[in-house]
């Protein structure tokens, strides 16, 4: 596929994402010659930083965090060669006109045909304010080039702020030009729900309520805040994950076969799941880390910058339905953590059991289970039933395993790879579209809702523990456990 | 379970199979505790032994054959010393009125109680007349205690052969105390198959012709006739192992659910398979193993005791369907043959495709496929389409196995350990009904009818290649192909 000549410019370039993610996916897609000839990389920071350091960041952070660690010197310096670095107070006014200049300027150079991708690897009140002086500088009209606008999460704090945040920065940006990142659709495993669910006959008929008893969605992290309690204390696990990653990995199981793979058929039919989903008050637990049972580890309210008193959720767990034919009567269970004895995120599709007849009747048989593992490795994971070998017919379960890192070396490419590369191809498929923001939000928003009119205050559940205890009872009230398959062998 | 005291009465104690499988069974099932407290063996042979010389014959089997090779000499000579070796010339009527007293005092110092195995490890000629003599001597008569007959395969040579052979074991033994052996029916993975149609909802739905495309059943062998010309001259690949194990899998495979497990439900549902099974004359080929290339393995016209016109088949291969509403328009292809290049027993499930829509359309998609291997290893295997690493999206089968070889340190019990320990708990599930025989020899007679009258001379392959070119074009021409997954990796 030809990718167009393009700048891409990085707000925020000094910071942690840029180091962690942004170069060392630049880096890779430059080994893997996916980027076009003509291209160049601006970064911004508020610091000063001279070439040489800039170069030196970046050699550091590819070092680092790149998969690619078979340096060809030649092949690198041609690639920080393509890379300078550009001072800017954010809310500068004066500093976009001389950007604009340089802008012209480095694609004077590069011959990048005024193409621009401007990455905002900033905190989120930055969003409108450099959206607008791109607008005011004429940095994005769109005419005979392209400009795309490429935002991290979260966008907005609930529905009203993010209404307003998408208002503004669609004075700059048409929707389709604006890429929303959600970094876990980026992931390989993520990618993969679609075509385990429609390139298979082993799978696509048993997709529904008929068959399939209940589906989790496990996001379990052990760090907790670690420094960021400023930005935690007003999102709290719900806006940090639920309104995101937990409902887009949730669309991916439950959305009805789009009409075709482009960007858009598949959006649409993500949006009706989010307008279909259902959920009540009971269903839904909160839980703020203490400390570890040994008293190793800082509580929540401990943590720096945390209030003492604060009420924010560290853990969520849930149970929503999905108002349609297909999946009528089976729960989707939900749950994310900070501080849990694992990291992992997990898909576990649990199927009905087969009616009470032949072995059924003989036997108290476990479910058949496929789990779509997304971290730390990834994986499909598949639990049946068959005989246990010996002369008494016992049955028992018996596991196979796609490790997809196993077989390919632990080499599958980073999310921000992929997402990167989508953005230089203009294709906004695994990006969030306005409308999926809106109703997740409407969601999420409900649940925040009861949360700050109830007096009951936050459960504490210890560091290192799976959360407040009404987690499991939500799931044991109906007969069932949270399924955890990282501890099994095969993996 | 509680097992009756019994004696074991081999006919045919010096012979091959007893050595290799019949010792080294009985000494596992001891090992495993399976015996009763009560039970003896008597070995006859028409050699003459002593028990020295017997039980240094049991000794070295079980060194040699048996998978438990850890001795305890205690044990080990406790269950030497339940043997006794009996001399007879089988066509001697008198030695059967000394056997009797024989057994008699056997079972009176043993305390079996009169409960006894007869297993007819001898050539099928001998089965009438062993029968006859015990009846005459009134040594089963099943009152107040069981006597209950075991037969080796070949139980005749067609359906009248077969006919006259039934009635005339049928004077002496009742239908339900006649065993009649197929071993591939005791392996762990035949016994597997139903477990994994009907235990597993991730199959069951879809075991039918809207989701199977077709069934393919190989049973390949890499050795020749090994100085059995005689009896393979009159047998050839289609009694040898069409007729029976091919049979029996096939009906495994391809039997409705049965109304309960008990062993007449589940016959009842394997004789509708049989009688509901159709082919054609164009559908079958046959073939026989000629020198290999290199000349360095004899054909079997050049073997010893084989004609040098014979026409025996050593390979078969065919195209049969079943008439029902499951499975017509499933073509199930079986084939099995001698001298090709590698020796295993596998049972493919082809699935149908999806519809060509979404990625369907866009990339040739392989089937998923399900395979029960039966040997040389134990195994389930299963491939479906998954996404390939990368930032290009596409798609790739991958495949998943669960080996039961593997995950039990190579140590699943042996056919006849399940079949004599079902035999002594007088379970005859794993056993062919007499109804089975019938219609699986109606089945193979029409074929060999064919043979008869053809007069086209039979196709040679040479040794070490997968039979004659018409078994690849049986499929070829319905745009599919023989597939083995014997080689893949994971494996």
């Amino acid at each position: 596929m030809r990718i167009d000549p393009f700048s891409l410019v990085i707000f925020g370039a000094t910071g942690d994402l840029t180091q962690r993610k942004l170069y060392p996916a630049l880096y890779n897609l430059c080994r893997e010659n996916l980027l076009p000839e003509n291209y160049s990389v601006v970064a911004i920071g508020r610091r000063e930083k001279s070439q040489e350091q800039l170069e030196a960041d970046i050699r550091n952070a590819v070092k680092q965090f790149s998969r690619e660690n078979h340096h060809d010197e030649a092949q690198f310096g041609e690639f920080l060669s393509r890379f300078s670095y550009y001072q800017l107070e954010f809310n500068d006014s004066q500093g976009y006109s001389r950007l604009k200049t340089y802008l012209e300027e480095q694609e004077e150079i590069w011959h990048t045909e005024g193409n621009r991708i401007f990455f905002l690897a900033v905190a989120p009140e930055y969003f409108p304010v450099i959206s607008d002086e791109l607008h005011n500088h004429g940095m994005a009209t769109n005419e005979r080039s392209w400009q795309r606008l490429v935002v991290e999460k979260p966008f907005g704090q609930n529905l009203p702020s993010a209404i307003a945040l998408n208002n503004d920065v669609r004075k700059t940006f048409a929707e389709e030009n604006i890429y929303r990142i959600d970094h876990y659709l980026g992931k390989e495993m993520a990618q993969n729900i679609m075509v385990i669910r429609f390139a298979n006959t082993l799978f696509e008929p048993l997709w529904n309520n008929r068959y399939i008893d209940h589906v989790q969605i496990s996001l379990a992290e052990t760090i907790g805040v670690e420094g960021r309690g400023p930005y935690y204390e007003q999102a709290g696990a719900l806006r940090d994950m639920v309104q995101n990653h937990a409902l887009q990995l949730l669309t991916l199981i439950a959305m009805e076969p789009p009409v075709s793979l482009d960007t858009e058929s598949v959006r649409d039919e993500k949006v009706k799941v989010l307008r279909s989903l259902k959920i009540r008050e009971q269903d839904v637990v909160r839980g703020q880390y203490g400390p570890d049972r040994e008293g190793k580890l800082l509580g929540y309210r401990q943590e720096d910058r945390v209030s003492p008193q604060s009420q924010t959720e560290t853990f969520v767990a849930l149970k929503t339905t999905i108002h349609n034919f297909r999946w009528a009567g089976v729960p989707f269970y939900l749950r994310t953590g900070k501080r849990l004895p694992q990291k992992y995120t997990e898909i576990v599709i649990s199927f009905k059991s087969l009616p009470g007849v032949l072995y059924f009747e003989q036997e108290d048989l476990g479910p058949n289970v496929l789990v779509i593992r997304l971290q730390p490795d990834e994986g499909i994971y598949l639990q049946f039933n068959a005989k246990r070998p010996g002369t008494h017919s016992l049955i028992q379960p018996v596991s196979m395993d796609f490790c997809q890192n196993c077989h390919n070396g632990f080499n599958s490419p980073e999310a921000y790879e992929r997402l990167l590369y989508d953005v230089m191809r203009g294709d906004s498929t695994l990006f969030t579209r306005w409308d999926e923001v809106e109703y997740s939000w409407k969601f999420v928003d409900q649940i925040a809702q009861w949360w700050d009119t109830t007096t009951e205050p936050i459960p504490i559940y210890p560091s290192q523990t799976w959360g407040p205890r009404a987690s499991a009872e939500l799931l044991k009230k109906e007969g069932r456990d949270w399924l955890r398959f990282m501890e099994t062998e095969v993996f």
